[in-house]
């Protein structure tokens, strides 16, 4: 196993989305798919998650070429996991009309001996039990990052805090992380977040970019915020937040220390990926993203966020 | 007269505002007022506007101390304009409550001798006509920026689109931008307001920060992206934007030519300004704003968004 390996624990879906662009039904999708695809443009990833006996071969041979390890993909009686949602013009804001949980509603993760192995964890949105349950399996993972959301902010809190004292990297939207701060003001949510157990949090903030906000060795807090790309044609956001979280953990796993330089350049590549997995459907544009066009988009990033002071 | 003062119409109010930090009846606000607050800091300015009579003395000797030009600000018999707002947790939105435009409903602006000959204008937000008539009188400006807001875009389009074709530079809100550019996607958006004469659009996006697009030489749309800085307390927004307006303009006042270096260091130095600004109700935060505090908190935004990368 190479020592810049990924291991994510997530669902394996299919959506059924429809956005003013169009629709899909029962197209690939799940937190652990997106984090995948992105991630192993950089590095090798391996999968825990479990599916029906209805998903598609098709699907797997896709994930299998990508060299996505799919050892640890349980496949159950029942059907997938299914979720379907419809985006308006604002593009901000899913709107879930379906949540079929399917054989993910009794998942319980099992990790091959290889897997346990693994230095780079990401601990994509599931119950934080699970999220647990997996970390405890893992031998000396060297990084660990998670997301969460709302539902288990509210319903799971305890288990929730539980699992927060264990990472390094939490990564939530905007609102997620006011909920979990209870606190509206993002630099003090991000304080009490940071008291929790992470010491980086990252939240994304849709079409407005990133901040990132990390405690330093005087417990004081460093902010980074990077912008997002503004693009002509943004067809669907679904499995953004998850594709920023492959891009920026495969950044991490290249090295041996996670400075502040790093970690920014990181996030910068986190939000350079998730830009192509929203100007399609499922993962159809993010699976077309090579080396080639994330290097130039990495260009236009910068050149949008440098300035240099002149003297007033 | 300095080359590099600054006109400015607009509003010089009495503001009530609310917010879960506190109230304040009839302090003083307007768009003009912190537009010159700000600026003053940089630059001469001088005020176009009217009060009533029932105008505390009090705020005009504190204009006057900051050395903002009160030649043009006449005192009609009536009241002051009147904006009472709230502003509940979320203080990314105003809630107006009252609007009394007392002797503003009537207001013709008659601009003095030597304010016809001030290089640089800045149209705060109120009704196109009355932006126009200034516009008019002034002889020869160097650049001239605009600020509008959604009634004027609703309501009075036509007299707007006419006000910008005679602009160099539109601020305005993102969903300003938005309706102006009749589309939700933002880039497409200002690709429209940028054909409608300004070859400059700043959209301020509240406590994420600025975006400006402008107009290169082959008629591309170069990108720039300040995020806002993170503050421990945000007590009242009001007149954050005009305040950004206030910086932005004083730092391009100090040039001959508007380069992007010069117009992204601008939008950091407004940003700035801002910041202090939202800090305390009405002017009270920005009025104790030096030029040793700004310049830290420059330091602060540049830490905040500089990023290289690293080889991935």
């Amino acid at each position: 196993m190479k020592e810049n390996t990924l291991l994510v624990v997530g669902s394996v879906a299919l959506d059924t989305v429809q956005t003013p662009f169009g629709k899909r039904k029962k197209a690939l999708g799940g937190s652990a798919t997106y984090f995948s695809y992105a991630a192993s443009i950089f590095a090798p990833v391996s999968i825990v998650a479990v599916v029906g006996k209805d998903f598609p071969s098709a699907h797997l041979e896709a994930l299998g070429k990508r060299k996505i390890d799919l050892s640890g993909l349980e496949r159950a009686h029942g059907k997938t996991f299914h979720w379907e949602g419809r985006y308006d013009y604002d593009m901000n804001t899913a709107h879930t009309l379906k949540t079929e949980l399917n054989v993910f509603a009794h998942f319980k993760p099992r990790l091959t001996g290889a897997q346990k192995e693994i230095p780079f964890v990401f601990l994509a949105n599931i119950d934080p039990d699970i999220q647990m349950a997996v970390l405890e399996e893992m031998k000396k993972p060297r990084l660990v990052a998670a997301d969460t959301m709302n539902y288990w902010i509210e319903n799971k809190r305890k288990e929730l805090k539980k699992m927060l004292r264990c990472i390094d990297i939490l990564l939530v939207n905007d609102a997620e992380a006011r909920a979990l701060g209870e606190e509206i003001n993002l630099l003090k949510a991000s304080r009490r977040i940071l008291s929790m157990g992470p010491r980086i949090l990252v939240v994304k903030q849709g079409e407005y970019g990133v901040t990132m906000f990390s405690s330093n060795s005087n417990r004081r807090i460093e902010i980074f915020s990077s912008p997002a790309l503004r693009l002509e044609t943004v067809v669907d956001p679904t499995g953004a937040g998850d594709s920023f979280a492959g891009g920026f953990m495969a950044c991490l796993a290249r090295k041996r220390e996670w400075d502040l330089r790093t970690l920014r350049s990181a996030v910068c590549l986190g939000t350079v990926v998730a830009s192509f997995t929203v100007e399609g459907f499922s993962v159809e544009a993010l699976s077309r993203a090579g080396k080639g066009a994330i290097a130039q988009r990495m260009n236009v990033l910068r050149k949008m966020s440098r300035w240099e002071e002149i003297k007033w």
